[in-house]
This record gives C-alpha cells, structure tokens and sequence, in this order.
C-alpha cells in the first residue's frame, strides 16, 4: 500500500477504545467536518473488530457526504503497545490481542493508508499539534481513566524510545510497599489514580462498612460506577469521596512532580476520563502537589493544564498522526 | 570573547567539585595527555576557587609541555544548576555559591572560550561520546555520590529541557511515606540510594546499638566513613552493611525502572563514587530488580551498564563540552 492516495486530501482519525470506536473526518486545516462511534465487542475477536474499525470509518465519511477516495490516509490510536513502523498491535489487554496485523488487515478494508500508534501517544499528539498549536518543544501527556497512559514531545516531536514504548508513565513505582499493580508490582501510579483503583479503594472500603451517598445513588454493590459519580457524589458532599478523590490527585501530584524533574517539560497536560469528570476536583491539588514536589528551578514556569479536547483527543491525534505519515511519504511539510 | 581560540586545536576538560578540582588536557580525538588535580576550597570563597580551577588548567597544560595557545576551549562540569547559556552557576549548594558568572571570570583569567555546564550531563556526555561512541541513540546516565544525579542522551544529543536542568533523577521520589531527603521532600530516590542516605541509616543504626565491623575499622563515631569502606566491611562478612548496601542497590533498581518505563533508553549508564566502590556489590542487583520492574516490551534489549571511566567520566565529558561548543560556533561538525 503506498503511503498516501493520489491528491486527495482528507484525514481520518480513529481511536480505538476497549469499549467504543470512533472515527472522525477531518480537513487537512484538521476541522472535523462529522465523527460516528460504534461499539468495538472485542469478544468477537480481532478480525470483526477490524470490520468493525472499517464500518466506522465508512460511516463517517458517508455522514459528511464524501468518499473514501477523497480520504488521504487514517490514522489509528489502539490501546496497548503498537510497533508504528509494521502497524502490529503487539499487546492489547483490554482487547484481549496480540500481535495483530492492525495496519495491513485494515488497508485491506479500506483500500487506504493506516498508521497505528499507542492510544496515549495519539492523544498527546493531538493536544499537541490541535490544542497547543505545537507551541510547547518539550511537553508531556498524561492519560487517567481505567488505566494511566502518557505520551512525551521532545524538542516539537512525539518522542517514542528505543522499543517505541516511551512515556509509560502509568508504572512509575511511587509508593514501593503500595498497593498491588495490574503489572504485578506494588505502588505503581496506576495502582494509587486510575479510575480503576480509586473505584477498588471505593468499594473495598464500602465492604469494610463506609458510609457513602454512591450506595443510595446505585446499590450496594456499586455495580455501574462511573468517574461523574464520584463528582455527583462529592456535590451532595460525600467527604469520604471527596478523600478518596483527593488523594487519588495528589498522588497524581507527586507522578507529575516527578516527571517534571525528569524531563524538564514545559507544559504538562492532563486528559482522559477520570479528568474530564472530576478537573474541577482533582487540577488545583495536582498543581500544588507537583509545585510542592518539584525543584523550584526546574518547576520555574511549567504549566500544568488540563486538555480541552476530552473525549476528542484521540480522534484529533490520530488525524495528526495520520497527517504527519502521509505528508512524511508525500507532500513537502 | 570568542567561541573559539584561532587554530588551537586541544582541549581542557575541567571537573569542579566540592571537595576537588580536576583538568585534563585532550587531543582533538579525545586522548587525555595529562592532568592534574587541587583542592577546591570552597569556604575562601568564588573568586579564589575560580582562581584556583584557572591554576589547575595552566598546570596540567604545563605538565604536558604544551601552552595555552594551543587550548582551543576549556569545558567545565559543576555541581548544581546551570544556565549553559550564559555559563552562570546558579545554585551549587556543595559550594555555597548562588549566581556566580564562572564562564566570564574564568574567560577572564585564562583568556580562552569556556562552556559550562551541570557536572551530570556533563558525565552522561562523557560516557556517552568516550566510551560508548556515541552510538545509544536514547541514553540515561545516573551518578551516585554524596547526591544522586543525571542525565539523558535523547536522539543522540543531551537533552536539557525547558529549564536546561533535565535529567534530575535524584528527587524522583521512590516511597511517599520513606526518609526525608535534603530537598524537604520524602522518599526521594537521593533519600534511599545516596552515599549520604547510606552513611546516615548506618550512623543511626550504630546509634541504636546495632554491630558493624566498620566501629572497629574507624571508631564509634564512624566519622571519615567512605564508600570503600563499605566495600571492606562486606568482604570481612559484616551482613549487616551488606544489607543496607543491598537495599539501596534495590531502591536504585527501582528508579532505573521507572526511568526505563518513562524514557524507554537503549542504555542506563550508572557511574558516580558510589557505584566506582560497590560495583561488584550492587550492579546485578540494580539490573535484576529494574527487570522485575520494568514493562517487559520496553525493557526489551535495554542495556545497564557501570561506567569504565569512573572518576575521569567528568574531566572527558567536559573536553566533549568543549569540542562540541567550539565546533558548533567554529569549524564544521
């Protein structure tokens, strides 16, 4: 498949989520012009998911009254570790794959180039290049919702590392005899403020007898929790969510505190689902944890933000990545 | 003063310590052709201390039969914050300095071009250009003394970031709840895995009764105790110093993971007075515990290694400094 198609002009941005697939048309100026989203049902297996990947593409591009033939290239964020350069989805959990010809299976589908990238690495991108205008040289992205991604731009670029895997923020041990990680390990960043284990801490400690107003509002059981309960919750004033949330960003603090010290960033941005539902909540405490943590002189003039682009991060980002690899093979930047 | 000194084509590597200044003199290939070494004497103040490096470069260029018009630049490693801009310390606690202008004075007193940078970074370049030939694209370089520090080698260039102090991998902290550290945090990795940490949790112990060889070896109050010192008391069978070697030398592990899960490094380079002493001691247990660690994928062919160059990683790091900064504003590259 060659990497761009003739002079057509148009983006595709797709992300691809455990639970949805969107899929956003976009102009080359990056104006979405129309998206769909489709249920992904990861349990029928990869090669339906693809159908279904390619389904969402075409719906989209028929909303905005187009054709596949005026789409350049697409673009695909995908939940997992991904080699970029074979467009091989190595390692999904929350899809249950591994090592899936993403990139060849759906070229096939779509008769266009695809370009897949890690999910955080695309959102990064995205805020990047859509919300930041490439303003920031050096800037990092940081992904809350069931798990905790992140993606790092150095001097303008996304920065991948020696196996494509930079930025894998989400298992920085910051509480060493903390608790138990998904990974194996103890007191990694996503065991102390993903959405999951704030939901754990939540429920365990309902078990243990916990007063909550998340009881009245969904049972015992706590069975659909969502992140807006937790701020609902808190709104009725429920200070034992409000704890629970509190700590979950100052741990968060402490990650980016540390990130910044690492990297030495300009900008930090925070996204995903946890953050859309709760920055109200959860942004000023990070921003003081992270100024309390940090080195003043490397803190000096970081901003920490939370993005706008919410739930579009990803569909923005893909377009971006999908605009970068066909310009990349094509046109002249 | 100008970036370059005519045809002059040697170079002066200057490592600024707190207790000791070194020069080495370098051919245009690197090969050090002599050096020699002072004592720093912070206490008389910034500008004896500047007079006494100008000192120890004159000499080592005069044990080499050579003169100083043969110096093309002189680079310089220091202990703190620097703006490699403007060749200003800012911060350098181990000196009590804040905002001194060591490129002008020592410009002034050599009359030769003078680059300066953070002594880590300059470390990593030293590591990354002499021994290892530049070829890690993705490097991190982490040296353990009386601090910890660091520095990141990213797409082949040391990457400073947007306040030029990257790379600051002592105060990423480890274990919330863990030991204060002298920033005022806690549980910082400085805290856990510094010569200084070490020193004082053995001190404390001996305080509470605890038996170590090492109060037969240097007294009660253990008051010259050195790294080496150490090293003497786990060959003598003292399990107890072996012990506390061995959790840093795990503390260490642990930070070498998160730095890997963030930066995905082709090589982690360990260097510093700490590692040059317990090497043997500590090394397999840093690479074993970074690899229970570290995301499986991103450890994936990542090297770590202790450096070779040991106490001379500084004197050849800053000659790179140099020969990189005369040739960026000089001849070709």
């Amino acid at each position: 498949m060659a990497d761009t198609n003739g002079k057509a002009e148009h983006l595709i941005g797709v992300d691809l989520g455990g639970t949805k697939i969107l899929a956003g048309v976009f102009s080359p100026q990056l104006k979405c012009l129309g998206r769909t989203k489709v249920s992904t049902k990861p349990q029928r297996g990869h090669d339906e998911v693809i159908e279904r990947i390619a389904r969402c593409v075409k719906d989209a591009v028929d909303e905005c009254d187009m054709d596949l033939k005026q789409i350049k290239g697409v673009g695909v964020g995908a939940p997992g570790a991904v080699d970029p350069e074979s467009g091989r989805v190595i390692f999904a959990p929350n899809l249950a794959w591994e090592d899936v010809p993403l990139k060849k299976e759906l070229e096939k589908e779509l008769d266009l180039p695809v370009f897949v990238e890690n999910d955080c690495h695309v959102c990064t991108l995205g805020v990047h290049d859509v919300e930041l205008n490439r303003k920031p040289r050096h800037m990092i992205g940081i992904f809350l919702g069931t798990g905790i991604g992140g993606g790092l731009i150095i001097d303008g670029k996304l920065y991948s590392g020696f196996n494509q895997t930079g930025g894998e923020v989400g298992h920085m041990v910051l509480e060493i005899a903390g608790p138990k990680c998904s990974c194996g390990n103890r007191g990694c960043f996503e065991a102390l403020s993903s959405r999951a284990s704030i939901f754990r801490k939540i429920q365990n400690a309902v078990k243990d007898g916990e007063q909550t107003v998340l009881t009245e509002m969904l049972g015992k059981d706590l069975e659909n929790l969502r992140s807006g309960d937790l701020r609902k919750a808190i709104k009725r004033g429920d200070k034992f969510v409000e704890r629970v949330v509190e700590e979950a960003a100052e741990y968060t603090g402490i990650a980016v505190a540390n990130l910044i010290n690492i990297c030495n960033p300009e900008v930090v941005v925070l996204g995903g689902g946890l953050i859309e539902a709760l920055a109200d909540e959860m942004m000023a405490i990070i921003i003081e944890t992270a100024k309390d943590y940090a080195m003043p002189g490397t803190f000096k003039g970081t901003e920490i933000i939370a993005t706008k682009l919410a739930d579009d991060a990803g569909i923005f980002g893909a377009a971006v990545l999908a605009r970068m690899r066909t310009r990349k093979s094509g046109d002249a930047d």
